[in-house]
């Protein structure tokens, strides 16, 4: 497997150590990660910081020039709000571990030529399987349902 | 004006205060602002603090009911990153102070049937002005340009 997703993955596996949604995601530029991070609505009480929103802010305030050139690796596919995230800095490219659990936006990437990979990683999909068996509400909350 | 757009605005102004963007938001709950804030791009050196974000974030972690029966009222047309969160969570009122500096998405919102008023409000418009006149380095960072 990629290995920019085993980094997501550990990111994700790192939130569920925390008790929290075992999403992660990295941004990768020129072959290294600028950001990197996870889910955090159960660790900081957050409802903005999805995997890949996390890794955004975390690489901090960049240059359009440098979103232009970056690729977006995250263990779930990307909901309305990271999508649109994605949409706003012209990232490129996203590689998503897997849509089985949830679909996100993926037509409105298309839409903006935003290039998509979907591994189906059966690690990703495990993680979310049973987080969501054991806490379906915090889930539930995390997509707005 | 309406009143809650006035408190939008009190953020905006919050945020040039502190040599930031004048951008400000707040999310409204049967007649009760739930959260408020302002662009954190600046002063938290945040990618993803945008008004909107920023007030939602302030929400705090609310049952999607809650947001179901919110409006968000914003100084500037929400770009695509805020307004994917609008879709999210299902937020179906959106009130706009103003969207001659930047039009964002509101064609997607109003795709998903978002409600969306425009006011074209002068002291919005005169905030922005001033600021992308003064700084338009950050405002294009801001906007992913």
């Amino acid at each position: 497997m990629d290995s920019w997703m085993e980094e997501a993955i550990v990111e994700a596996k790192k939130s569920l150590e925390q008790g929290g949604i075992p999403i992660g995601s990295v941004l990768v530029y020129r072959n290294r990660i600028i950001g990197r991070g996870h889910n955090q609505r159960v660790q900081k009480g957050s409802s903005i910081l999805h995997g890949e929103m996390d890794a955004l802010e975390n690489a901090g305030r960049q240059p359009a020039a440098v979103y232009r050139e970056c690729t977006l690796y995250t263990t779930l596919s990307p909901c309305p709000m990271c999508s649109g995230a994605i949409l706003l800095y012209g990232i490129p490219r996203v590689v998503i571990g897997e849509n089985e659990t949830f679909r996100g936006s993926e037509e409105l990437l298309k839409q903006y030529n935003v290039s998509q990979t979907v591994l189906q990683d059966p690690v990703c999909q495990a993680l979310m399987h049973r987080f969501i068996q054991r806490n379906p509400g915090i889930w539930q909350e995390d997509i707005g349902v």
